[in-house]
């Protein structure tokens, strides 16, 4: 077993799968591990399995039963995978965010105890008992609605992707933060399940005239936005399920609304109002905030979908390469105007480009897993991906974004990452010019 | 605003949708709680969102920051939506399982806090950093992988549902459990990633004739199957990934195998050892345990696809009816043996059926939510649900079943679950003969 395990070290003559392998050295190691008895079973292909005498303590132990963790936690030695904040980014942490750890999420579903968070005045404690929904403005028959009502509705099940539009802000004037988690973690996606704003308008009836709509959350910040009633007409929603279970709190349990492909803000978490009027409100959420500041001095407003956007996941900061050989470049990638319809991968700053593999399903309005086969040479290079979705938005470099937007918008920064990658295998964050 | 509310009872006139109202009567409390300066802007439509005197506490304070909780918890407010055990059922918690609370999952994806467990011996602790996986037997370079050499390799991510062939096995000879959780609870449904065993044999070689593989987990019971070699190169996988987080221990951390579609005992937990062989090895737990006792004293060995099957998670005994009107059922179907076709449902206890409505994504041996509108008169009805998958295969009546296989089988109860609604809106686990 010692000799066929030490002969995958060389790796020229193997097939294919075998250039994965990272090294042939674990076999001693393995061995003593999984115990006499099994390395005997090995180096007798045919012998029957046998109760190693050599099994580590849980091999050999009875552990806590079912009635242990009514409600499941993950393995203490995953305890580093965590959300994130930035202490310097805001003045204090109720008005602030932390950062889902995409270095390490696989999959493009995002954990529910990972989703990252953004709060403008904390995270308040709602009690749904007591909370209620009120749909009035334009309407026929205004409406109180408390979540017994919402969960009698028709309801509907969806997978989609929420981003912060400041994902990516820190980097308008340059690379600053050397980590994925930081650069691009203000993200998740999740499977929502609710009820369709065309289901609920059904109900109110909506007057002659209106077009827009006021969400409003029940927080101490009050979050609000305007959003054309066309949109939620056609896919938003409000939310009360989150991936088979009860919508967190960080993500406005017992409610919220979902804007399909729209900046996280707008998706009003707590929602306790929807106003329904003729014109935007020009809240100071939309005005004072989350608009972007232009070199001429005016703002961009209203920007509301999120564009084609993506990353790689591995290689990343956090993911260093480790030696010379065969990997598999990994990412996600995401578009707030339909499904991705191509990701190109580069390992050389972006001079040449050849297409990545997309793992089903391909969802719209999700995160879309790539993949694409990587034969390192060891030497210095720079890993990029490019999305392009079914509209035929390319993905911009972060050059073409600032000759029109300049340095400090801060918001809508859906460029090009490029991960430089050293010798020695460490990967940063930088960016060309 | 009152008035207009408390119109809402009458539903005689109303539009499709406001038939699905509980109630007009939340109207006072709601307003109350959302406070005067909000029920003014209901009563004058046009009216900006003013800061309302009398909102509740969250809304009038500061909430914990985005460094209170690096991983998210469900609300306390859930408290009572977790997993739940059956203390008579096993003699201890070690060997045993616990239940899913399937009639609060919204969706296809189950949370990973509240999937189900079972346990030969208690959940392990094991270390990824000591654990190893060892493929051998006819092989023509075995192999021992640690957790970093697996996630090496060219990862896939696959939403799949894993059930206990025991679910429902407590329904053979009658109706016992009055609750969903317990008559269908041994399933859940996730996010799947990890490598193919396809991808690692074409790593290890596989000798010729070689048909069967051993499956060895390293927990104290050293869980152990048989399993063809054709499904292995078909569609298994090893995972060590599930709902964008790692694997949880409970599932098998920090590896497991993913047998799409087969009886959940296959898919050995903390996954130590893959034997290539030329037959069955008849361990334990494929003769003495998951074999069916028939009527004529043989046994159904080698049982292994979970046929097609479904179940109405609303109304259901923890979900009762409150008072007639039009309602949604609501309920999972799923099949080992491919895509759910189509589901119908019956109120009359299997009389008169029409379809239900699938929700997307439909995917090939994962959950499938269906759903259905149901006025409901208020009498006594019986609710069924009966799943048809793309092989043409139909959900069987229990009488069918013991029909054929009697009344001691444990395994494999795949039968249509009937729900009685009684008057009072009541629901109650019953059989029809």
């Amino acid at each position: 077993m010692q000799k066929s395990l030490q002969t995958q070290a060389g790796a020229g003559a193997a097939p294919p799968g075998r250039r994965f392998l990272l090294k042939g050295g674990i076999a001693a190691t393995g061995a003593t591990l999984l115990g006499a008895a099994a390395a005997r079973a090995a180096a007798q292909p045919d012998a029957p399995p046998a109760a190693p005498p050599a099994d580590p303590d849980w091999s050999r132990s009875l552990g806590p039963g079912v009635d242990d963790r009514p409600y499941g936690q993950p393995s203490h030695f995953e305890k580093d995978v965590i959300r994130r904040n930035v202490p310097w980014l805001t003045a204090g942490t109720q008005s602030s965010v932390s950062f889902t750890p995409l270095q390490h999420q696989d999959g493009i579903i995002t954990a529910n105890g990972l989703f990252f968070e953004r709060y403008h005045a904390g995270r308040p404690t709602v009690d749904p008992a007591q909370h209620r929904l009120m749909i009035h403005g334009m309407v026929d028959r205004p409406l109180l609605l408390d979540i017994e009502d919402l969960r009698r509705f028709p309801s509907e099940s969806r997978i989609h992707f929420i981003e912060c539009p400041a994902n990516g802000g820190m980097e308008w004037r340059g690379a600053q933060l050397n980590s994925l988690q930081f650069t691009h973690g203000m993200i998740g996606c999740a499977e929502w399940t609710g009820v369709r704003l065309s289901t609920l308008f059904g109900e109110t009836g909506i007057k002659p005239g209106a077009a827009w709509v006021l969400a409003e959350g029940a927080d101490g910040a009050h979050m609000d936005r305007s959003i054309p009633l066309a949109k939620c007409l056609d896919d938003c929603m409000v939310i009360y399920g989150q991936n088979g279970e009860a919508l967190r709190p960080e993500q406005g349990y017992p409610m919220r609304l979902l804007v399909p492909g729209w900046q996280g803000n707008i998706n009003v978490k707590w929602l306790r109002r929807l106003q329904i009027g003729t014109q935007p409100w020009f809240t100071r959420e939309e005005t004072a905030q989350y608009t972007e500041s232009m070199p001429d001095g005016m703002a961009r407003a209203f920007t509301w979908a999120i564009y084609a956007k993506s990353v790689v996941t591995f290689p990343c900061p956090e993911r260093p390469m480790k030696g010379a050989g065969l990997y598999e470049i990994r990412g996600l990638a995401w578009s707030g105007n339909g499904r991705i319809s191509r990701v190109d991968i580069s390992t050389d700053g972006g001079i040449t480009w050849r297409p990545a593999t997309l793992q089903p399903p391909v969802l719209s309005k999700a995160l879309t897993r790539f993949t694409a086969e990587w034969r390192w040479d060891g030497k210095p290079a720079m890993v990029q991906s490019r999305a392009v979705d079914e509209t035929g938005f390319v993905q911009p470099t972060i050059a073409q974004l600032r000759a029109i937007r300049g340095t400090s918008p801060i918001y809508n920064n859906n460029s090009i990452q490029t991960w430089q990658v050293k010798a020695d295998g460490s990967v940063f964050n930088v960016q060309l010019s």
